[in-house]
């Protein structure tokens, strides 16, 4: 994959800010606790993709101001761990916008501040598919801004 | 007590038993609570995610008895939405065993039980890949039986 | 999708499947994690008597439809503890349909699949009752199929 | 049962205090909020249970300052729904202290504060009985004060 | 700050019970588990701010019987930690009635019984304030009893 | 108080970027979802000082790598509501740097996307303070970079 990373996480800001604080802006971001563990005491994956799926959905309602469902979320590799007390943050980008659906790429960087391997590790990246409906769930057309 | 397991776990699979109750074996199956619920009410997709990687992940110790991780969830597609009180099962069935990676299928079936569309609808079907590592993440090769 | 439901779902029963993978079919089933245990580290007695509760309601559904409200749980015999890691499978079992009132019998197997004693321990066995109610709590009689 | 509520919940404090105020020491005190819910929006009984175990569990350490593991519930009748905003009372006494176990009653109490039926309900009776253990679970004798 | 410990823990029912049992009443007393704890394995401070609020709103209930939002939180000393398997109770206080304001002072008390520093050890007392709403969340007076 | 909305959540990544989609970096940044109500249905404010407490620790690590404990939190003032569904910003800024403490403001910002009152409200600001410990928990001196 040509590495999603730069394209997201970018050069948000420009250089006049400090480099240790220059976080660019995540849909989500959260610190992960003990009770977020499996049995091997990482991180549980299905953590990660419940957030991955608030996460493009914080970026789909930009686009659709209504009601949201997950109708799909392409294949999801992880390449890192997550451990606790690393920060998470799950960037979103709009991919497509069609006539009731909304594919957003959300992109996961584990920051570790605690242990061996210090410093920003991407986990994984995601595309999710919404579909904007009314309130018995059928398609409801996206208005391009 | 005069052992109460046998007649649970015994013949599950007999004919005295009415189909009514005649429900497959899951992986995972759960009963679905508020607290799993969105900002529209209905399950929140990421729980659903969850307890699908907890599915696989009971699968593929049938054939990796050591620590698994998650390196991957092929595409998800979600065919029908999941309400509170619904009874969901993950079944789960292995479809590949690779050197050191399993390959699980896992069928998500809601079953609803008040409401205005009772019965069973599947949710989707999603394929996990584990690996079995070691205490330093790894990879571990499987050993077939 | 060439119909993965029937191959799953399917004749569960039948002999081609090898015996490790027969698990009978649980009213409940789920994964211990670490947020499920208590101070000593292994997992809260709480959980436990919580999912029986939900697993009795799951079978009584079977014979009532409408609203329950558990009404009383029998006496409760931890036999054996439960780890993090461990399957746990809460079968149950009709014990008498009444007037208004459902008895099941759910069985809680731990399946221990890490760790120094592997393999299925039988954690408790216990009675739950539970009764049909309106929407003002008043008890409803069921109807007998 | 010859009413427990009153030994347990009866004159702590004398008369002094303003009667409002007037709650006795609980082993366990919460007020109920939406995640405690089922799918009838009323509180989990399983969320009851589980404030029963660690009720019992504040007043047994008062004898046994060891590891405590749930030995058994004796049965546990319902009489009284709880609802969301309740505070609930999780009153504890010692009944009995054996050679390694120590047998506690507990009484819950919802005291409603919005709604139709304001004041304090009894919701349920429960003894529960608890071993000391050492770190490989093995029955420690309670040294008598 | 002049001992606000033994005002609300003082002698609350005299010398008649025995010391060891002797808790005065707590607004919410709830025993702390694994999934409360932050990356450092002691208990979260978050948990605790959300049973302070908790804990004020008990109180504040007994003067204003319709809806409470919490206006504000004064400052807040941690000069405790608190562990897993503490027994932490958090005693409230009026501390003034305001028109449609209602200040609660909660002190929180974390009681050891298993490790190092056993006995009770105040982790910090703090003062919020709440405000008596009708349900478009305008101010309603609180009538004085 | 003057305006420190300005100062946190300024222009950030300059005007490049369009607007709906400028949301400057948050320290923490979640989606609130049903199981974080209070029985009014509004989101407990127990859960927004929760998140304040993890935020505030995020900017806190930029200046001290190791362990910190939360060591006073300065009065919170909730000036609005959170609401299901809101996507609730919590951006953090360092206020002072001292010996072996870091004190962080952490500004909450509340964005509504469905419901009668859209866009963005400013929820409260607190103050924290950290103090940097080794692992018996004495203070550790802040290495200034």
């Amino acid at each position: 994959m040509t590495s999603p990373t730069k394209s997201l996480m970018g050069d948000a800001c420009g250089e006049a800010r400090e480099e240790s604080r220059a976080r660019p802006s995540a849909a989500i971001r959260v610190s992960m606790m003990p009770k977020d563990t499996n049995a091997m005491g990482t991180i549980f994956g299905g953590i990660i993709l419940s957030y991955i799926d608030q996460a493009g959905a914080v970026e789909a309602h930009i686009h659709a101001p209504g009601n949201l469902v997950t109708a799909a979320m392409r294949e999801v590799e992880f390449v890192a761990p997550v451990f606790v007390g690393d920060l998470v943050s799950f960037y979103a980008e709009t991919v497509r916008v069609g006539r009731t659906s909304i594919t957003v790429r959300v992109e996961v960087i584990a920051e570790r501040r605690i242990g061996k391997e210090p410093g920003k590790h991407r986990v994984t990246t995601a595309e999710v598919i919404y579909v904007q409906v009314d309130q018995d769930r059928n398609p409801v057309p996206i208005e391009k801004g």
